[in-house]
């Protein structure tokens, strides 16, 4: 995906140097070949990988990389996780940013993993929100895959989901869904979120493909499981928690969203160290 | 900063609607006048007032608010921070990613001023570091300064802080001051990161402006102040808990930065309800 | 979607004035409140006039419109379709750029509204491609819509399709469709090309949601319907002329797609006359 | 003119893509060599190579190509124009933009030349117009010159067209010209449009450059050529159909422009087939 | 041109503020409504009103200005140009961007009008070169048209000029005159730049429309005028001095073209005064 | 710093080529390897070797070069500074804005360079200011380091200067400081601009980091060196002519700043010769 992550990863190194690393550049004038190490300190999951390469590889074209675990791979406190050989300018200036990157997406892939091993015995499955941070959707979707998740819509303009709002302004459900049916590019799944059972029946007369059971109880959404009968994927969603995953293991539904995923994970601790000449 | 984060902001709204929202345009075919109100779900502290609002101006030039908070100030659950008023199409489309802004600016705000108030009764100064998120950092900083926090270095082009590498390439602490102040902007104050305290001395002699006791303990940090005697400003840095945070108050260094600040503060929960047509 | 296409519009106009309009500001020196007609000069369907009027604002903030027709409407030879009244400056300017957009648009929707209108008696949609112009299918997506079309998945990123290098490097329809079903976000719809009545057998298995046939002949087209029984959605492509619509209509297939929509409509003549200073 | 381009074509893969291509990385997971072949499917002329190439190659940096044709050649129904060998997750991904841009640069050359042959064995120069698709101006003029076709002015910036509504402002064509040749870059020449003798005849009084008559009969053209007697280069225009192209080989003009070139061209059917690993 | 240059202003305004105006937020917490005075402190032409106006307006939308002197008109030191009336906070953030649009746009104005205050009873054109400051020829080509100067080709995309190893590529003037005439759009004049009388007449014999007298003496270009006899325009380069300046009026020439009036201007002293509250 | 300048070498090779450079496609129509020398053709000093270099590269990804000196160095007139190799098309359409960098750069560099002899055996620094050209500020800090200069604040975001109406709105200079080290980063000296040895006694009570006495005559600047006592940097501004800048020399203050180290340095001129093919 590079192509398409470069624009981003640009502009967060400007953000860093939008003139020029003068520490470094006070002292190191030239060219000098140097290695360091990732480190990681902190159990977790590793992701973001080849973003943290491509942060480099944008200051010093010929950096070369010896990469010993792989996205979605475990790591414990104090492994090696990768060296990085090449120009120690290019090093020193572009560390920080490196680091944001995978630190983050790793950060989100330890979590999810944690959430997804709960359900790992079930055919439920995992998925992120669109409550990401701005301007690092691709990064944060692509870490929760790489924990173990799912991601739901990328995005607007890729999957429908009526909330009550479009309801009321179609005039109910089976209205909203045919608007939907005939103006969405065909290949979207329409979801519809209720708050009920009865807006649940409605939807299930309105052929909506994915139902998202908002904030219900266990007793509700077994309810909801039994009466759907397979007529549609259920959704579960509202502040998913440890516990909640646990209660909602057996229910029958089909998915889990948690938001939590993408904005309260958190970040994998790891740093370079060691750099030196060669 | 409008113009400066306007940039930002319509690459997060391209980001979610790369085309465009087909859930509302499916159903809400035309401008109608609608309000909703901004719900605090969570005590805490707010901070991203304007860049919400202006997540909402980009796509309705005309849209309305009334405020009921400002930035940095302490709202608790349930309390109305804001009513939103304009094209009901507007508000739809731009509501996640106004909150995925205001919900981690807050949420950093929160974090911030925890940390602040057990600092209140001193003069130390609460620092953020430069782990932000990429493309984020803008709105990290301003989030610190509204929970209390000073801000440290902005990036790598505006203030030195010189760390082991760069004491090794130029042959000491003197020299690298030195080469420092010749090449950095004369605005710029020239920092170092030492880990003992003869490295201390060795940047007292250098004349640095600013020195950073890396990791120390607390003993080591007393004798450091003692030794520093008002020469240079003293930072303290490295896994900055609340416990830490509490044994440093009467150290007498002069700040404290702290990277959980922004890269662990996770958000404030916050969500726009009872969206009526006016 | 103005703040979307905003982008691309000033890029068009970038494109046609790098510096600046030397014919006109040759002699135009200052701003001149004028006014001009928008005539049709063919029989069709218009699409594109917020495109259109869009252009002109980037140049003129305060110009104004009369609009006799809105998107999607029927318009004749010589009909006035709108009047602009504004800085004749920017009216001289922006016309080539906005006749080029609302000339394509209303050649789409006029194209579109022809295929359409065989197809009105029956369930059929009529579906558009991604064989769009580079840069404009917003605009043309928007246009088929316009002409009674529906649309097809956006993009590579927002719609599944398999085709025969995916189901032969995921060794079989079944494969290539779980791998889908796993990897993709979970509101897409599971797409599969397929060649012959095998093929769509496999596909049934694999429980793909839409299956596309390719090129086949009507007996076959027939075949596969009943085969199909409504287990998927079926939808037909390859070479939709006139003849063929005519053909499929009675077949129960769900959607015909023609790339033709896009890249083979042709404009509609549009002109802009009149221009006299008011 | 591939720094030039880049832009665009970056933009148009951003279109298709804008965050992954989600089909392909369901399924193909790392790098495979393969080779694909571009298949002509109708008889025709070939432009836009380069553009072509240079989308696979954004993609797939080792990309490499054996070429059997060069823009401007004929190419003939179900030949063999080009081998692509690559990255198939890159050919896969690219497939589309890179016909999208080949078709329609192609469908132009190949229109174009069918009516260059009509003038082949005359002096007369076929030119094309800023009728062209917004954002790919630079792609569909190109492809004019490659169907025998030459350029007139590129946009509003280079060159000057004087027309009624300038003619008007500035006082009569006299003064029009004086003003242009005193605002615009002295290399550009002076273009007035008349629409009869008497505005043909004052526009030769004040040394116009180029005068283009603008929807004449054949009789009128005629007789304004020999009024004119090489004073000027003329040009002639409107709705330019291949009937008026022959009726007016003869007429002793220096141009005739056709806005069809590029607005009404359509595309010529080409295809990639036969991905096969390597 | 407002459209076209706000990409540079904003790049501009970014360059000074990558994030924020860290003195004037420092102290000036909220909107105050303040006035400004801009006061010339040298005597000479101004230039770029509507940009120095353009760099407030981003920062503060409803600024206002009492605008005294326009583009082209003489001021003399100490007279005030005008007022700025708007938010304080603005105003402090973008004088100096404004600022230095405006006095290096005066400066070139006020050097190309002495200049041609020497040509003004002749017929000489005198003109700009490329020779400006990378990003900012748009203005600088303005501001020599607001001291009196005329424009050569504003780029290489829209003037032809034919120089000694275009001519050694293309075998002779005649032939590269003829590949010029037959690829560029047929709206640009074709130079050629001669170094001596013979070369003179074969680009005469070619039919260049101008033709560049590079570095010749005095003796040499009156010959050269004369050989010519009005069969093209004669332009004179090359370290065009007033000396020089003053010795060409009498040769007949057409153009006196100068890199100076770009490249050597230096500015026109202008300054921001007696900024106070209302 | 090439990942940052990239954007604006760009930005200034699609000003001189928004299409293409249509003298050199008229004639050269293949690649073709070429040499050319870059001789300077005054004496000076260099500055910008490695940008001349990139926008040849951004050209010719396989250009070469011989370069015979280094910024910083001091060239004659006639010298050969470097010899170019690589695809002639490259060489004459990047030409004339790869020495639009040069010869401003060196302009500076080589002004700067003067200036700085005149105090080279002093221990003060030279300073530039913010009185840059918009879009060029990175070059033209970096060609006054190459010519001796030291560098001011970057921009607004980097450096506090606290003048007039700042002290006004704060309420006198005291307070004014005090709020800036509140809200600044703590990396920031702050600096006052006084008027008068009363206000540089109120700056040094309020422990300004540096203090500039604005446009003060040399006997009360060896006042304000004496009162200051090292308590504080002073900088001396204000129309500093290379006389005062003699005047100067012995007062004990610490910097001396002028605009015209970049507004007005002019260029160093330098040509491309004796392209030749290889």
């Amino acid at each position: 995906m590079q192509y398409n992550i470069d624009n981003l990863i640009f502009s967060a190194l400007r953000e860093d140097m939008p003139s020029e690393d003068i520490s470094t550049n006070s002292i190191i004038k030239k060219y000098a070949l140097g290695k360091a190490d990732l480190i990681c300190k902190q159990d977790g999951f590793i992701a973001g990988i080849d973003v943290f390469k491509r942060v480099f590889e944008i200051l010093d074209k010929k950096i070369d990389f010896n990469i010993f675990y792989k996205d979605g791979d475990e790591v414990k406190n104090k492994v090696l996780v990768a060296e990085i050989i090449g120009d120690i300018k290019a090093i020193l200036s572009a560390e920080r940013t490196a680091l944001n990157y995978l630190q983050r997406m790793s950060g989100i892939a330890s979590y999810t993993r944690k959430a997804f091993n709960l359900l790992k015995d079930t055919n439920i499955k995992l998925l992120d929100t669109r409550k990401t941070t701005p301007n690092n959707r691709i990064f944060e979707k692509y870490a929760v895959k790489a924990g173990g998740g799912h991601n739901h819509r990328f995005c607007l303009s890729d999957g429908v989901m009526l909330k009550d709002n479009h309801i009321a302004a179609a005039g109910g459900i089976k209205k909203a869904v045919q608007m939907a049916r005939n103006y969405a590019p065909i290949t979207n799944k329409i979801e519809v979120e209720v708050e009920n059972l009865d807006m649940l029946k409605e939807a299930l007369d309105a052929k909506a493909d994915i139902i998202m059971l908002d904030n219900m109880d266990i007793e509700t959404i077994k309810k909801a499981v039994e009466i759907t009968d397979k007529r549609a994927l259920l959704e579960c969603s509202g502040n998913v928690t440890i516990e909640k995953i646990e209660s909602l293991k057996d229910t029958g539904i089909d998915y889990i969203s948690s938001g939590a995923l993408t904005h309260s994970a958190g970040i994998l601790d790891l740093s370079l160290k060691n750099l030196r000449r060669l």
